[in-house]
């Protein structure tokens, strides 16, 4: 081990509205030692995720918040360094939470080793990592699409919308997805498959999504909130699911979280929303992440990953999900592999 | 047959907000004649339900609106006065949708013969009619409580509320109703056996929920939407489920519907919230109706009615529903038995 430093993103306020740098503390401290059944990790990629957004608030929630003081909290991919972990040696890759900084220490059984002859390591934060598992069990557990149905997902070139839409094409269903920007769009429809796109940007999505989805939506996962999903609600065919993954729109309010105005429509079609955290399948990652790597092996399942380079530009990298500047699933590469 | 006049109220204007006199027109028609396979019914209870504003508004959903010009659509318990359908004879009992009016003349096959020894002929717009069937479908199908969870419904001393209680105590659940005034709140728990009752007008619903759900609620029938439905989101336990009935403080609304500001508490939670219509379950309206009447002559299922003597008086009776101010099935008296 030759660094002695551990440069570490600390939370210093809770945000009003977007997360500003002075909400950070960027702090040096020395590399932790591992104790009896820690492992020593170095960061390599470290994962940006709407939901840290969430984290960052008081509250109860399905996860405690990030203490003041505290490192945020992060996903990440690493390489071990010291380990006092029979099952984890020197050199694995490892995934776990290891927050916002170069090295973590943490418990092994709080560590999954991971194979980087099975995909790139910043696949296993993407299709392979919460964003591909939150997609897989949100859409077969909760919407349950069946063949020929109709399926709209919005944050669509996002981490998880992608791995959706795609999942959605292989179980046989009409997929359009909603994303900010041509770009976006014509990566939807271009690359993945989709059959249409709706750039929220650009288009009425209320009229967009009558004209794309003329007999209504069967299954809309919503990553967004706010008024997309009051249009999703209004675009509804009967006995519609619709998947509550998130509402990265509401996230930074300043004001209170907009309703879905339009839930009535739940009741004049006999539909039903339910919420979804990803956590609850976590037995069950093994089997997704096998079924998901088989899709990607035979080229059924695309990725994309939008990696920034740098741990210092943490505050600033974590803002392009809140400004919809990503393509893919966002994460900054702390370390070279 | 003496009469020869039938008076109806039809609808003369859309309403905005609470219907007015003059959104009504009283006329006196001619009695009808009955065609061929068609029923001339005597009106004697009309119903009056909540439902029956949204049918008022023009724009899609689960039924058509009532059209301008047309008898206010309502349902009914009458008597046959003459049959062109071999299967129904004069002065046999008939529930149907016979409208605001003295008489109305229906096929056959849009009337139901209720037998007026199992239960008084009011109760078959009641326990017996829709708001039972609704209670019982909405309660047991969308909302499967278990033994031992908490079940809270609003608009606890309405028609479908006070069954939908009663139900699920039966089921073995904790039960807490919603209600607005201690006239209210006194007959859940003292006569209908809830486990307790809040009275809206006069309590913080949110803290008073978490007093007397301190388990978090699994089933909430919501039958008025509004704050009341946030503050159940707000209590929700894990795995929750809220059927969406109605949402009576939002339907004489001059300004958008308040969607529920705390629906991502279904995320939070796992929760999921679902619409339902009563007639989706009209191939088994019987077997409910022989399970509640058993119910019923066990002193299991109470009911009460909320009678109003005189058809002219329709427009200021349906209000009761919108002001609160009807304990039980809410119906006017057209006739007497």
């Amino acid at each position: 081990m030759t660094a002695t430093t551990n440069r570490q993103f600390k939370l210093a306020a809770r945000p009003v509205g977007l997360p500003k740098r002075t909400d950070w503390e960027f702090v040096t401290a020395p590399v932790p030692e591992p104790g009896p059944g820690e492992v020593l990790v170095k960061s390599l990629y470290l994962s940006l995720d709407p939901a840290m957004r969430g984290w960052m608030n008081e509250g109860r929630s399905y996860i405690p918040p990030v203490a003041i003081g505290e490192v945020m909290r992060a996903g990440g991919i690493g390489r071990v360094l010291a380990s006092n972990d029979p099952g984890i040696a020197v050199g694995d890759h490892v995934t776990g939470t290891l927050g916002i900084q170069e090295y973590a220490v943490l418990k092994g059984s709080q560590l999954t080793r991971i194979d980087p002859s099975v995909a790139p390591l910043p696949v296993f934060l993407g299709v392979l990592g919460m964003p591909g598992m939150t997609a897989y069990f949100g859409l077969l557990e909760i919407g349950r699409p069946q063949p020929g149905e109709t399926v709209v997902v919005s944050g669509a070139a996002g981490a998880v919308g992608a791995v959706v839409g795609q999942i959605a094409k292989l179980k046989g269903c009409r997929v359009v997805g909603i994303a900010g920007g041509s770009d976006k769009c014509a990566y939807l429809t271009g690359e993945l498959g989709f059959d249409a796109a709706i750039d929220y940007k650009a288009e009425d999505v209320k009229k967009a999504l009558r004209q794309h989805c003329p007999q209504g939506i069967d299954v809309y996962f919503d990553n967004v909130g706010g008024d997309i999903l009051d249009a999703c609600l209004a675009t509804l065919a009967r006995h519609a699911r619709i998947v509550i993954c998130g509402a990265i729109s509401q996230y930074n309010n300043t004001t209170p979280v907009k309703g879905p105005t339009n839930y009535l429509s739940l009741l004049v079609n006999r539909a039903r929303m339910e919420g979804m955290v990803v956590f609850d399948y976590a037995s069950r990652y093994g089997e997704a992440a096998r079924e998901m790597a088989g899709w990607m092996k035979a080229g059924k399942l695309k990725h994309r990953e939008d990696i920034v380079d740098g741990i210092e530009t943490f505050p600033e990298t974590l803002l392009k999900l809140f400004k919809g500047e990503n393509t893919g699933k966002l994460m900054i590469r702390v370390a070279a592999e």
